[in-house]
């Protein structure tokens, strides 16, 4: 493959387009003439301000997303959002509702408990190992907010679309399936992803929040714990990560120009992930783990007969350049995850992989 | 100039040193033989472990540091931490002294205050525009932590040492000052350094800690508030700023082993500074802001006549490939930063262009 690459299949970091490495890396010791590499310039210069707000713009075109929403970069993780989404939205007598659907559900409910505020788990899928996303939730009409977990990485389940909330805004962890397809803004209060799955890499989380919602947000907060400080200082109330923005900023022009938009993006998507549950579904070798209606367009989680045939699988996998098919280490087996950038001919590859595998294992 | 670079003096992001970016513009695609970015590996695969490491190795060993610290890298700069101090090592019934030297001192009160916790500002310089580091201070012996700001980046002024403080450990902003020359280790409890002046790009904050004010942290913090969440996972409870813990590793590296450790980086950080100061003292078209006692290393700020020459002068510089010698937003003036990575022909050329500015304008 150019320049030695391997088929990259980690759950992140993860794969990024190729288009966007090479700028960068030709650009690298000169950014636009500015005699000065992109980890060099000031973030208060013309250089900088061009590449951020290109960043929030094509957020907004790409996502149909009006004005009532905010695009902001901040720092610290999904696992920093877990904590900020209560202790800006939360007054003390006001409850929010939460779905646990694994472990990035129940590590955000966990930042709410510490925090003594009033939450309640409305649905869960545990009872089937959160190998399904849960239907028909009644949410309570005077939550603040509802709280989900769009992709689950780990156990390999995807909202198929946001749940119907009666007007409650609903606060998406969106790390790990953001702009792998066109969303329904309906309901959505606030959106964050970390970015170092779909969109750039580790260290920016990328946030959408509706204007509205920044009413609640209490005064006396630290500063860097308040979306206010973000929302009115365009991300730069102090220096923001910007080798991150700057690389989101690349990886969107590439979703918008090269790919053609997020419509785009879902057929690419669809057709990567049906050509994988097509051959689990084909077989009894290789077992999907997630129920056929949960199942993610972006993390292919799956089992072989035992653990000994796992792990002589993987190590044969990157022994062959499909590298990152080791499951999540709270669950164990196998997992492919097939983001926006990962090139159409990887799954093809790990396809026949696969089968040259059970042939001689099977 | 190589690459078509320009002699960057700004005061950060800031100039990194050339050997280290082209080495990251080498590797871009292919980190390692891994077939990936940096950007694109696993944060749990070996090839990080051995990066991360390696930056945690290199800044004990060039700060001589024994087993009683930690380093950590955590997200949301220096201005995160001003809130986390009080946070995480004050009491109900405690207090801690702060002293005021500019703008980033003030946050670390503002941010104290905010949080309501009880503090004492034992000595400030604001009686005369922040031009100088106060002197014979009386700390309080029961005071839990002494907070001050190594580097005054907007005023240009730096401790020449860490001020006796009777075993109150000192918490130190170091930002724009780390790794410029050895340091004193007896009383210091913490040090945090924003890398995107002297050690990297911005988005992540490296901190030292010592082990036993980790005792002091409350159980019930949010997870990505705390210290110890950082210190017990090696800095890895959940994704860190991967590309930006690299940079630092090349950096220290380039430390330890091109420039020969820190008190060779003092010589070079002298001469460099002496040129400009000892210039300045020479005539009197450039005057310096700072009291000669308390001159910055890093960051030399200096006037001209008029608000009407510094901005031509600031203009021309520009054109003459002489970047970033604006004075911070705030007080206006011009500033040349030169820190570890300005190479040293940097100031000779600035020079150069100063006394013929002067000929021409003064």
């Amino acid at each position: 493959m150019k320049h030695d690459r391997i088929f990259n299949f980690n759950a992140g970091p993860a794969v990024l387009p190729l288009p966007v490495l090479e700028e960068i890396q030709e650009s690298f010791l000169n950014f636009k003439g500015s005699g000065m590499s992109i980890t060099e310039i000031s973030h208060r210069s013309k250089w900088f301000d061009d590449v951020i707000n290109e960043a929030v713009e094509r957020t907004k075109r790409l996502l149909n997303l009006d004005d009532r929403y905010h695009v902001l970069f901040m720092q610290g993780g999904a696992s920093l959002q877990f904590a900020l989404m209560p202790m800006n939205f939360l007054g003390d007598n006001q409850s929010a509702d939460y779905v646990n659907t694994g472990t990035w559900s129940s590590k955000a409910i966990k930042e709410a408990e510490i925090q003594k505020k009033k939450i309640q788990v409305v649905a869960s899928s545990e009872d089937r190992n959160f190998s399904y996303i849960p239907g028909n939730i009644s949410f309570n009409r005077d939550a603040v907010y509802v709280h989900i977990t769009s992709n689950n990485t780990i156990k390999g389940t995807q909202w198929a679309a946001f749940p119907e909330t009666s007007g409650v805004p609903i606060l998406v962890d969106m790390s790990s399936d953001f702009m792998c397809r066109p969303i329904d803004m309906k309901n959505v209060g606030l959106i964050y992803a970390g970015a170092q799955k779909n969109i750039g890499p580790a260290g920016v989380c990328l946030v959408i929040v509706r204007k509205d919602l920044l009413e609640r947000v209490p005064k006396n907060l630290p500063t860097m714990l308040k979306y206010t400080t973000y929302s009115e200082k365009n991300s730069m109330y102090n220096t923001p990560p910007c080798f991150g923005v700057y690389t989101i900023q690349l990886v969107l022009k590439w979703l918008e120009e090269t790919v053609g938009g997020l419509n785009k993006m879902k057929e690419i998507n669809d057709r990567k992930a049906k050509l994988l549950y097509d051959f689990f579904d084909s077989g009894d070798f290789y077992k999907g783990t997630a129920e056929p209606g949960s199942r993610s367009l972006m993390n292919v989680t799956f089992r072989l007969p035992s653990e000994e045939l796992e792990k002589k699988f993987i190590a044969e996998a990157t022994a062959n350049k499909l590298g990152g098919l080791k499951g999540h280490r709270s669950v164990g087996g196998c997992r492919a995850s097939i983001y926006n950038a990962t090139p159409a001919e990887a799954v093809p590859a790990l396809i026949d992989f696969m089968k040259t595998f059970e042939k001689k294992n099977g």
